[in-house]
């Protein structure tokens, strides 16, 4: 199996702005973020899809997914953290998680995003990154 | 707190198309869908938003989302069964489930779809109801 571009940025081929890791999971900003704050949640097994991880590696990722999601709704100051799963993008399970305001109209799932430039990206992710 | 449109179903008050039971969750088809299949996965305990659950509750919850996800991936024969979690619309956790297929178009956020007939409801809910 070729490593998705989600495992060369577990390997640190791939430079990333990361918010959160421990053992099994890394989670950083998305380049192409439906609002400010959206991370990706990320388990370092290759997976292509949420539901073929196995019932201990999956929960293990969405505890994971609910300790970035109450830390990007405290320092985002928004009503919610939207999450989404679709799974078409890259082959590697990933969990979206969104800050939003009730009636902002920021829709979960959207394609084609421009890219966030990399220095504002680094400012972001300086806010949001879990210590 | 008053009871939720989900509580209501939940006692039995407000009738569902009933796809997933367990002691602490329900799964049913949502009336506006977004494909065939989209079933909202509820706990019973009145929670406003997913990540306000314990940690026991929200894993308990999200264990029996995978549970019934692998079903509706089986049974619809479609590539993914996409999740979201937004939060604004009814006042008590509940994690979206949609069987899609790669380049179906479908969003996974989508807002005042028509309500869908009781009696095609009726004909999807015995396709996919859990034993």
């Amino acid at each position: 199996m070729e490593d998705s571009i989600f495992t060369k940025i577990i390997k640190g081929e791939v430079p990333c702005h990361k918010i959160y890791e421990d053992e099994r999971t890394i989670a950083f900003l998305t380049i192409q973020p439906f609002a400010e704050g959206h991370t990706l949640v990320v388990p370092k097994k290759q997976v292509d899809h949420l539901w073929d991880l196995d019932d201990e590696e999956y929960l293990n990722l969405l505890a994971a997914a609910k300790k970035v999601a109450l830390h990007l709704r405290e320092v985002s100051g928004k009503d919610r953290v939207g999450m989404t799963v679709k799974g078409f993008d890259v082959p590697h399970a990933h969990i979206h998680l969104v800050p939003i305001n009730r009636g902002d109209g920021v829709s979960l799932d959207q394609n084609d995003l421009p890219i966030t430039p990399n220095d504002e990206l680094a400012v972001v992710a300086a806010k949001y990154r879990m210590q």
